[in-house]
């Protein structure tokens, strides 16, 4: 490849917008050129280990010679960025999700329909290598026709109290990805949701209103039935599984271990633990999205996930919370 | 021990009645003494096997030798034999269900309520050495407080349409040893059902107007939840998995493959399928379940599951269908 | 089936006669006819719980509706019943070995050579699921040309010093099993044969002069090879494991543990143990080396192993010792 | 951490240079300076991408900003640039072997024994996640005294002729990656060596004078004895396995699937394949074992391995090579 890596001007220093600066550096046709961030001492050590530059927001999305940003900042600030970032004509990578208020992603989608740019929302799950070779299995026929898919999704360990304030509640903060996830894999569209849930781990999320167990059950036009469990405790690690079920057989990923050791003795045999944090789990992900990303650029291929798939995400958690507090079934199609 | 053998009859020489009378034969503290069967020479056939006597009905219950009845007849001839033999100072060992109609599930219990000998109902899987374990390890506080528990459950293949016919529907037929899963786990009654399912292995099925896949949420006053997700073919063999989720960890029970055979070759790493038909997977727990009813005959064990065990597990069947067609969530304080 | 039962004569009612009479009993064509052993109350226990008679050896050998003899006593006493069975017409079920000495196994295979009566020598290994399929398996070509056999052997404790006192040292006693499964996955006889060997789990096992730890290494005319690792102490439970290495791919047995449970928590991933014990961990295995003799019997197969198979053992582990002692490979063709 | 980075000169731009330029280039302590390649297309692709600058041997080692050089470059190149570079005052780090000649390794190590640099001997295996937590438990206690040491390596396929015609042979080349994991593990010295090996998978490599298929076995002055098994050809993928059993227990590594997905189907439950090369397999051991070296630079660790074990490992290859040939035990006090 003889043409000059794609400049890339990345929105926020903090521990995902670093994840991503690694992505741009380690990739052949990419080089980082900004970073952005508030904290002016934070965007200055970034840009040094990877040979750019920290900048303001101006100067990036000014310069013609950026091709694309990474909206990594806070999440109140994805949805102007998005806007401000296609407007200048650059393609955009953007952390999920756009905004945390239905209104405002449909606004922010319908303010960018014209422009021409790609629009990318970072739903990483989509890229884990057992995900992706089961999608790509599914496609192949290799179960048959699809009938029931399962997400078990469950967090490490609590969060801090100050970022539950404004996750915007389990089911558009965490479940997220879990919707994202069903869709991916049932290649069809929900038409309804029926959830159960509850405040089991800490008391501090009950006093938010929140909840931190949870079941929520899709179901498609065609019958086709998907099923999301999530605790945002599991002692042990990360864990993190999806299966699929057809009329051939089942597609499943089980979490990654820490190593392969496995040690016997009369207490038991006890392998490792699940990889416990998201940044380890993910880490093949994160390398595989960003390569997607530059085949977007090259225009290889179509962004996947789009913005519209982070739309109808939400929309989901929007139902789900519906559904759990009438007790009902709610119909996506009068929602 | 030089007590004289606990005498058995054995009501049904079909598949399960031949399962138990090798577990009767095989006990050192029991013997098979009677087998009735309306097919004579199935009887026959049996009882000769194992020593004993084929009989008619009157001759068993009238017989003050035979200390228990194993009630492993046509599902429509349970009540009946429960009633009689309990009167006739038999304790009773009953296949499930006791009845499909949960009216007369009622009235069976209310007619042998005065009776002194012990009722065991043969949910089986309680007795499969995983499942066993694990209710042990969760009393003994290895999770911590209970919060999630997940029953996967997926018969081997289609059932043929003479039998779901009369099998009351598979909320009847087979979730209902889920929903007794789910009790003997949980520990603590469900208050609520929600039900989700649909038809997609089999149009003969929908035909019945009866379900093949489905997803069954409970919830306990604790918050509590419970997950069920069914279908009735798994291509590769009878996917029986349950897991409990808590504060300090989780247990789970996986298929037991056929062998431990692992070959790995250039097409992937092939390791043996679950074992397919129930009495192979569950060959332990029918030996186990016997060995348990030879404790409560002893006196040393209370019956369990008990018949009030199972009118509850039919009661949540009902339940199950009715949020299935009403889409809400079902009390079941007021059902 | 119409015939008769096959009528069988069981020797020692120890511990794995009690296997053998069980397997005798649960099998349609077999019958136990009498129970022998210098222990009166041991052989009359076992015989009434199979509905058989307890008897003196010339009883069962005369008695001219004995079809077959199981030889489950004491080793000392095998090669004497073995000639006296076949020469009395009676088909032979021999427990391994046929002698500890070579010379005197070779004097019994003499003695016997005219007669027409089927001998099995009971190394019931062959017949574990797992190894009966691999076999197979090889045989259909599943893993191309076959290149190196691993077998990895350790009991799950020390023995009692007294048994170890007349075991004929680990080679002849444990390994032997080894011995006959390399041969039986091989398909091809070792040439040379080259060991090495330690006593590091129990002083007593040196004072009696034998080893406790060792590796043996068999190469074939072709150039295969085959590795046996053992151990007299598996602190977790039986650690039995076969893998088959060829120019497709690997075949390879796991241990079978006791259930399908695991449990994941902070401290880690457990599963558990190995089943512990040979009764446990083989419990199929003897219920299908029974159902090979009944087919030997029917004239269906012919005895595998047989007794050549239980001579040609026996010298490898003579040629092991030879080895171990002598510092070099030894040749099998001059040994 | 302000001080600036360590300068790093890099001999070799193939392939495992370039691995060694990325863990370079990505640890925060450490700078890539120069690359040193005859190929000068090659030296200058990946300096740059690493912002260094290609450059001549006597340039990089005369430049005093240089702390230490990597010397990846083809094998007959290693004892000379280890000799010049620690006589430069550069700390060294040098990919496995020194010299395929014990002579020629004993003259180097004898030419450097003044140098106060440290050398450190790149066998990458035993940082490996899974290797160094076995090692860590097993000093710790967790499996009680150590009894036996087994190592299943085998190379996914084929290499091509012309590399093997000077790759020194087998145990020179492949076996001694686990001639040091045998020492690593062991903690002891084995004192000998005993061998057995044929030509099965490639006839060009019996053309040669070399073998394919081994078994090498070693026993330490305690009597703890390790086992190694080896084939140039695993179809499935890279198959490196160790297994530590002890007094209390076993440890072992399995293989790294490629991914964590299971199918499960009528024709079998098949799982992903081992992770194929050697760069994807020990990524982590790479990045680890540069890690290591830093620690070394900073004077916080010892080089493990080093130049004496380096020269060790190759000691145990000349000894299976006369084990192998003489058909004895070598005696590796005598050797």
């Amino acid at each position: 490849m003889t043409r000059r890596p794609y400049q890339i001007a990345l929105f926020g220093a903090g521990r995902i917008g670093t994840v991503h600066a690694r992505s741009v550096a380690d990739h052949p046709e990419t080089q980082l050129r900004y970073v952005i961030d508030p904290a002016d001492g934070a965007a200055r050590a970034l840009a040094q280990r990877h040979g750019a530059d920290p900048a303001d927001e101006r100067t990036a999305l000014a310069d013609p010679e950026v091709t694309a940003i990474v909206v990594a900042s806070a999440t109140d600030t994805h949805a102007e960025l998005v806007e401000k970032g296609l407007k200048a004509g650059k393609a955009v990578f953007c952390e999920k999700p756009i905004d945390l208020s239905i209104d405002r992603v449909n606004a922010c989608l319908q303010a960018v329909e014209g422009c021409d740019r790609p629009l990318f929302l970072a739903f990483n799950r989509r890229f884990d290598p057992g995900v992706a070779e089961m999608r790509r299995r599914i496609s192949a026929g290799a179960i048959g026709d699809l009938e029931l898919v399962t997400v078990v999704s469950k967090d490490p360990g609590a969060l801090p109290i100050e970022y539950l304030k404004v996750s915007g509640g389990m089911f558009r903060d965490m479940t997220i990805h879990d919707f994202d996830m069903v869709r991916f894999i049932l290649g069809e569209e929900p038409v309804s949701v029926t959830a159960t849930a509850a405040t089991l781990t800490d008391p501090a999320i009950a006093a938010e209103g929140d909840i931190d167990t949870a079941c929520v059950t899709l179901q498609c036009a065609s019958g086709r039935i998907a099923v999301i469990t999530n605790s945002r405790r599991a002692s042990f690690g990360y864990d993190q599984r999806v299966e699929a079920h057809g009329s051939l057989g089942t597609l499943r990923t089980e979490n990654v271990p820490q190593s392969m050791l496995v040690q016997e003795r009369e207490d038991g045999v006890r392998r490792e633990k699940p990889q416990f944090f998201f940044t380890e789990r993910y880490a093949q992900s994160y390398r595989d999205e960003w390569a997607h990303f530059v085949r977007v650029l090259n225009g290889e291929e179509a962004p996947s996930p789009s913005g519209e798939d982070g739309r109808r995400a939400l929309l989901l958690a929007e139902a789900a919370y519906r559904s759990l507090h009438s007790g009902r079934r709610v119909d996506l199609a009068t929602f």
